[in-house]
């Protein structure tokens, strides 16, 4: 069997010229990079912002195990799936981050059959929007050494900072650093820190943001330090704002490639799940809408975290609805989350099904207060017996839930 | 009169597969980065390894002074007026740093109506190479941090570590850092330092490497600290090599873009010319001697500096020999190093250049002993008189050496 | 009314020679250091070896409250009250920090006519023994990170030192620092902190050492840090113990001065009652208790904290059984207690007294299981009413405890 | 043959009362520390001062070698010598820094039968002086920082820090730190820096002041920092002095001991001679010209440095003029200082004692400019051959100087 990741380099793409064309788009609507990427215009954007929204479906899972459940995959599949009976259908995704997939997690395009592509691409620099993101950042960090070191006009109180250099690596040793060390020339000593870009405070802003008008006033909120009287000083008030958005100019714009049956995919924006709101980018999930008639989209983590922060954040801030919540599970992830150890998920055991599956329970529950139609679906494993499947099966349909069976 | 920014902002660009098809190339040789940018394919330099090889010119200047020299804007204009004559030309320029560009100094596109384009573009993210050079030299750091911390099989002494952090950023509060700080997870303490990323090992060995493979083994040579024993540590030894060239792997493709007259400009590759060689990249010279008749290119600082580094480095690494060199000098300059106090140099004064060409001279006098003819151009401003300017035609003339007369 | 500073700075002091005349010590038995202030010598205390003991009284309190008790206070009056009854007495005190002593806290040598002399010395350098504890500290954390420099013999791990160097200082910007910067000559970059000397394990160990030989053991066993392995390194194994000894020889002796009224007070050894046991030096103890029928003693913090540690670690250390515990407390601190705001403690209110009189309760039942009876003190103020006297003296009749009314 | 530290440690002491006696000193004159060491009471100072002066010799040296010259031992065996001859002398000497002792250097206590004694003692704590010197200097330190974060009214910059901490120890460690990190309540994060106490400019002012008063001003007007206008602030201005001034009180008191024969050494204060001073303080050497007819003191390193400090600073603060300077050489020293190996310095040489001897006669002629006697005491070793010796003394008598052999 081949690996996701020669099943990815082996793929037949096709110039994202002619994916683009499936949804009468033009050459002139895109930006370029290379035969494969392109920025979505905002002459686009403003062209098509009075067409009919498509129905949107969000992507979430059970609590996460290391048996693995394939939320990405699933998203991927189910957008090939619209293509395949002919519905008008774009997968809205993050951006992976380069940090992690230099590191043991790899990167994150989907499985299988069910992959994005430009696979390396989109794992290395993509189009730079991450590249853009931590030179804003770290312009910002800059500024405001540079107005300590200027005279500190505003009494920034550098015990007090709270912004945060980043860059988009895994790097432990910066998590705690101290800068300034030297002569007088090279600023005031102080404690600072690297997060990664992903966890960087303008990704989240960049990803609620509807233009650069309403990017500029986010960032121009965003709270940098305190000053010797305890008040937050912002962004705006160290003049960071018109450098940064410079700098953000192109990474505001969404991007476009395809999947291995060539869907096109708007993958945007990457904030992380734990800090942030774990979604792509508000213009790009709106964009999405506007172009398609199905948009399928994902959150991060599971639907607890992941799900709740879409719905309460980005839902409320960017006034959306989904249509329907689809909830992935895995039988083995259940058994496991019932006290199956990892080396006996294999074997059939109705009994720890019956346990773990109160972590599917309570998922639904949740879900099924946002009012919204829920579909469970089972990301089947050859080593998942009928009577196991049966039981999900039965399981969902007394919970009023849709029920499906994803074989990839 | 108009601004160069203002110039350069309304400039009508053509598309750049429009400069290429100037060049006889192809929309298949080049990978766009929007409209006006691209990189040029490997498969072309492939293509076009067997041409002929056009005739290079070197640009360099007498010492600068306050007064300027306009050593760029003398490149891009030569260029042109290349292009004006019907010869194929192409100019082959070092891409600008984004650091200086948010300072003081500003970005590096040449001036008035010489001048690369897009120039906003070019002065902040371009193609992304210096993005990916940061990332390459990030890495690097952090594999070697974890090397250490995960047992620190080489024996690398964290006293001596010599690689250093770096970011296409002014920001002084980072040349002196201490990191690692925290708990047992988060590394061993030591200081470290963060240059610009011009200023980067990786930005001159890109611009030094044939090709891929070329790169790969500067990159492994790299020394990035010493042992217990006082022995050097290579990135190779570190496993880095594999992870830099994979982020690298556009960056060492050349980009293309063009002059106001629509000169294609190859712009790759930008190391300090006072720590490092300082001139663009050696794949696109070489690349653009096999695409034009006339290629003009530019070294950094001063001709004792820049040129003699592009002749000691650049050419005997890349097997390279020019055909001629065009010294730029001003009136306003060479009286200025005769002793003319900055606000005095719109006056005529004979005595002063005399006592300032003496400069001048040990430039010629440089330059010719590497057995190249040696053009002065004289940048000329509406002030120069024409005693002034005779007496330098006549100083060139009495050197073998040709003199042009540059207006712009 | 006189300050306690004034009260204890117009003091007539007797030679401590004329005090230890008092024990039939003669010259020979102190080293002394000025006229007021001696150690006791080694030979004496072997002298003494074999003499009854006397009877050991520990002083401890109710919690602490800003309205304050007076241990220290009580203490030194109930020697000197032994002393008035014509018995032989001694008093067993901790040494004062020097540190705290320049902070807002002050001295700590008891108050009014219940003070220790000469006050001034005692609080400054006194007989230096904080000083060589300090050095001894350090000098242990500067041999443990040259045993790192000269090639780690023993594989310390730089991230798991835990031996923190000292100062007698209240220095804030010392709790976290980072030494070892600069050349390779200047030893290894790690974070570092420093403690108060009082809060020193030599101050620790010391104050539990029956002589050099016992310190020996002791500073030997003292873990340092943790090697690669994650096993613990000792002083021992870094060869500091011999050093350290050198340093501790004249600190491990007891040092005697005087009360107001001349009674010999022995003060010796001062670790903190939070992080250590909070109580003068065994050997201190075990010296008075052969030298006098009565000796005082007590243990810093509330009963709860200070007596229980002194019962728990010290007396079974040192195997040692004190003949009575003193418990000191004030109406006032009972209101307090009781809810009474620090501005109304000068009213009488029997219902709040009844209320943290519960306070006093628990401490009373803990101190009985040591099996040892318990006298209440009760430090009088003049605002202290006769009903709310004697609800206390109820109170602690009906518990079997002494009463005792204490006016200073 | 036996060692110093065996000599030292067998000699038989007096007590320093008994040694006090020969200057008609009552036990009322000192403050003893033990037995054997004391403090010289402010009032035997202030009832001597009237007395008429003894003669001033210092002692100093050629240029230092790892021959080793012996010039403490020359001062000790000069001043028992006077004893011998039945004149009233004392020794006046710097108190040894504990760093160094710990360090390969060892103490500095003379050798063979010229010493002093307590040895051990005074290599350890001695009186205290370093422990309050140090103490003071951190207070200060305390203080500084406390200012800072306190709302810094005097708006210190903490790039411009000049004072530094202390310990009397050799740390390499802490010879670069950084202090202040953690949270807001534990100060502003800067660079810092610990010297040897014997470095600190609390050592050299101490040995420079004439009592308490002149102490305080020294104190006051030590530069500590420097404001954001780049005006220095003073110890006095941070409130520093009065504290520091506390904890000096014994410190500035100079200290009396013994040499082997008895003869009384004052030993006191020990300024670095690389960055201070170099020699004991005022204080003593006043005092002992009081107290004895020949006073025997010495500067620290070669004539060209320590001899010079002592004549230019202290000689000219103090109004001291020596009556004779003894310049201590050994053949072995001067040999080496010709070019002869280690190894062959027991080889006689005449060659190399000519080329060498110009060392000596440099030294010789610069004492002379001030216009004192100069002696020159070749300090013998069994290898010197008779005609080394003869060169040597020859060698003086031509250029005006005395000559002696000291045989210890």
């Amino acid at each position: 069997m081949k690996t996701d990741i020669e099943i990815a380099q082996e793929a037949e793409l096709y110039p994202i010229t002619e994916v683009a064309k499936s949804l009468d788009m033009t050459m002139d609507d895109l930006e370029l990079y290379g035969k494969y990427k392109a920025k979505i215009s905002d002459e686009y954007l403003k062209k098509i912002e009075n067409n009919e929204n498509g129905k949107l479906i969000l992507v979430t899972a059970i609590n996460p195990t290391p048996a693995g459940e394939g939320k990405t995959t699933t998203s991927v599949g189910l957008g090939q799936a619209f293509g395949k009976l002919g519905k008008k259908a774009v997968i809205a995704l993050r951006e992976p981050s380069l940090g992690p997939c230099f590191g043991i997690k790899g990167g994150a395009a989907g499985g299988g059959m069910a992959q994005v592509v430009p696979m390396e691409d989109l794992n290395l620099h993509f189009t730079g929007d991450f590249h853009a993101i931590t030179s804003a950042n770290n312009l910002c960090a800059a500024l405001l050494d540079n107005h300590i070191q200027q005279g500190n006009e505003l009494g920034i109180d550098t015990r007090q900072i709270v912004w945060k250099r980043c860059l988009d690596m895994n790097d432990r040793v910066l998590r705690n650093v101290i800068v300034g060390m030297g002569t007088k020339m090279d600023g005031f000593v102080r404690e600072d820190h690297f997060v990664i870009t992903v966890a960087s405070e303008i990704m989240a802003v960049l990803c609620l943001a509807d233009d650069m008008e309403d990017l500029k006033r986010r960032l121009d909120r965003m709270v940098v330090a305190y000053n010797y009287n305890g008040e937050p000083v912002t962004a705006g008030q160290i003049q960071a704002t018109g450098a940064m958005a410079a700098l953000l100019k192109d990474a505001i714009k969404p991007n476009m490639i395809q999947t291995l049956e060539h869907t096109p995919a708007i993958v945007h924006g990457g904030p992380f799940a734990n800090i942030a709101h774990g979604c792509n980018s508000v213009r790009a999930t709106k964009a999405a809408l506007k172009m398609a008639d199905y948009v399928v989209t994902e959150a991060g983590f599971g639907a607890d975290l992941g799900a709740e922060k879409f719905f309460d954040i980005k839902c409320r801030q960017a006034n959306l609805k989904p249509d329907a919540v689809v909830l992935v599970a895995t039988i083995r992830a259940l058994k496991y989350n019932g006290g199956v150890a990892k080396s006996d998920l294999n074997t059939e055991n109705i009994e720890a099904l019956k346990k773990g599956i109160s972590n599917l329970e309570k998922h639904i529950e949740n879900l099924q207060k946002y009012g919204v139609p829920v579909v469970v679906t089972l990301n089947a494993f050859v080593t998942d017996t009928e009577a196991e499947i049966n039981f999900v099966r039965d399981f969902c349909t007394e919970r009023n839930c849709e029920f499906a069976l994803s074989e990839v």
